[in-house]
């Protein structure tokens, strides 16, 4: 067998992005019990942590056993019962993914749509709240991976609350990098990522219910489809009463444990204005090489920058040269993007000038 | 915030086990893009190594992005429809478990069952699917971390598949230690996880599919509950198409790589005469002590030893004082056994013979 001997490349894709070398080093502690007091102690922490970056007091704030997408379906199953309705925004890739991911938990969807790069118009969602006040919830994201779309949720959210329904807010790429305002907005369930703004290896999915929120899952009337996610049993298990559900991902919870004292060593306002100006020299630099991005202001997602591929351009071979002779990952446009943008990330640590100039000089070296 | 420094302890409850200190060490490689070529290279030789440790050359054997309880689920969703009969052996926890999980997934379920300690009765299963010839699958728990029984498949696989039924098998606690015999038993479902006898932190569930398994989720009539557990979608990742569904957790995918090829060098069938050979030291051993196994053999599973705690003595103060003054983790009894026996795992790299003097030693100094 060739020796594996993963390289050190610049992730600046969609997702992973660099992990932080002291992730790296947590990842490789020794594995201890799932119940032993010193890995319990460590669980504590990081759910405290884990507040921290999602601007909450919420008592049920914790790492999900799965990815990001694991993340979105615990979201849902927890949020709903079979025969619900549920009004769902979709502006790209993730917005379809819950409308299939609510449709397979059994409830039936309405689409509140935007064009692929563009918010949503909360003018939409008023129309959809109006002639649906008995959806039971509204599924949003917050992040747009796909796009490059941050969605202003101030209004969203207090038309939701208004109509008795709660929101779930997807948070995968906003989260560590981007305001997520949980407790500001009294967001009902809001879940995200590892592998994205929190310098983590993906493989966990940080999930945080508001006080409706957990009492919804308390009083059910079905049991969630899921067993794996079942907010309810895992609760238990993560809170005091240490009620044995799973097998936490021992090794994965320490490198979120480092993630999460990093964050806070930085300071979560510093962090988030690191990616803001991050994302600043980025679209500056990339105007000289002559490239637009995709979004507008304000609705630009400070760690995700979409750009439009120029004219005449093989964008395959350009992101394959970046890969191959520079070590850098770009990502390729999804969906109705296919092959027309390129998805810039600046996310956790690589949210930094350093990296936008080392990107910008291999652009301009290739596209010449 | 207080130094995280976990201890190197000696893990042998049942599981996780001891990581092995490569396997660590791979934790630790550079996170890489999850489309990376580097990282496609890595993911086909640790699926080409699953059917390795599966004695398998099933086309779809792959690690599930959870632990072994989302490795259950991923059977189980995929296995039934809504409305389909299931036939679940139970005789532990885990038996147990299949049962809600099958429900959950909107199937109706029929037990045949065991009392604890003693495996299921091939008369009892013949009943059951005589009475029940319209039922899909018939679960059952090989290797039960609950009671310690090893359950004898061929009979029952036999009956299964003259009946026209698909076989789930919980290989948790077997894979990697213990004979798993997919292929030659034609073992439609079989699913595990990685911190028991892989050596490798919990966080992953492999799992691999027969043909007739295969077909039958390529040609649902129903969607999958799931969309993050749907083998459907989850095979065009793992497959040559590559088609993205969720981003794959890299860093635990590399250590599983290393476990996997930690074992192909000492090769399967020594590790699993390993495996015996430490059993069969400790039961030895916990004899000269006094100490009783519940299972009898042949129904004893290797990797997991139940032990009756001795009378008048207090079960968790053991546990507690191994744990503090002799670094060695042992389990608790679970339900039935809850207080009554001791579950001592020697998996993966753990079982050998120094590790089973390092415990008696222990147990001898404690007990007195």
């Amino acid at each position: 067998m060739n020796q594996r001997n993963p390289k050190s490349k610049l992730l600046l894709g969609p997702g992973p992005s660099n992990t932080d070398p002291r992730v790296l080093r947590a990842l490789s502690e020794p594995t201890l019990g799932h119940l032993d007091p010193e890995f319990v102690a460590i669980m504590d922490e990081t759910t405290e942590l884990l507040r921290y970056v999602f601007n909450t007091k919420n008592k049920l704030t914790i790492p999900v056993s799965g990815t990001g997408s694991a993340g979105m379906e615990t979201a849902i199953v927890n949020s709903v019962e079979p025969g619900d309705k549920a009004i769902i925004c979709t502006a790209g890739v993730f917005g379809e993914r819950m409308v299939d991911v609510t449709e397979r938990a059994g409830a039936q969807v309405v689409k509140v749509e935007s064009p692929w790069g563009e918010p949503i118009d909360p003018e939409d969602v008023k129309k959809a709240i109006r002639k649906n006040p008995d959806a039971k919830i509204l599924g949003i994201v917050h992040a747009e991976t796909s796009t490059g779309v941050l969605q202003p949720l101030d209004e969203i959210a207090a038309m939701v609350h208004e109509a008795g329904m709660r929101i779930v807010v997807d948070a995968v790429t906003s989260l560590g990098g981007v305001d997520v305002p949980t407790d500001r907005l009294q967001l009902d369930f809001v879940y995200s990522g590892t592998q994205k703004c929190l310098s983590c290896p993906p493989g966990l999915a940080p999930i945080t219910l508001g006080e409706k929120a957990f009492e919804f899952i308390q009083n059910r009337k079905t049991k969630c489809q899921s067993w794996y996610l079942d907010l309810g049993m895992i609760q238990r298990y993560w809170g005091s009463e240490r009620f044995y559900h799973h097998t936490a991902p021992i090794n994965m919870i320490y490198a979120l444990n480092e993630a999460l004292r990093i964050i806070k060593e930085e300071g979560l306002e510093a962090r988030i204005k690191r990616h803001k100006a991050a994302q600043e020299a980025l679209i500056s630099g990339l105007a000289a090489l002559g490239l637009k991005p995709v979004v507008n202001e304000p609705y630009r997602l400070p760690s995700l920058t979409t750009v439009y591929v120029p004219e005449g351009i093989n964008e395959a071979a350009v992101r394959k040269q970046l890969l191959d002779e520079f070590g850098i990952e770009i990502g390729a446009g999804l969906g109705v993007f296919k092959g027309k943008v390129w998805r810039i990330g600046m996310m956790g640590t690589n949210a930094n000038r350093a990296n936008v100039i080392r990107l910008l000089g291999a652009l301009k070296d290739i596209l010449g």
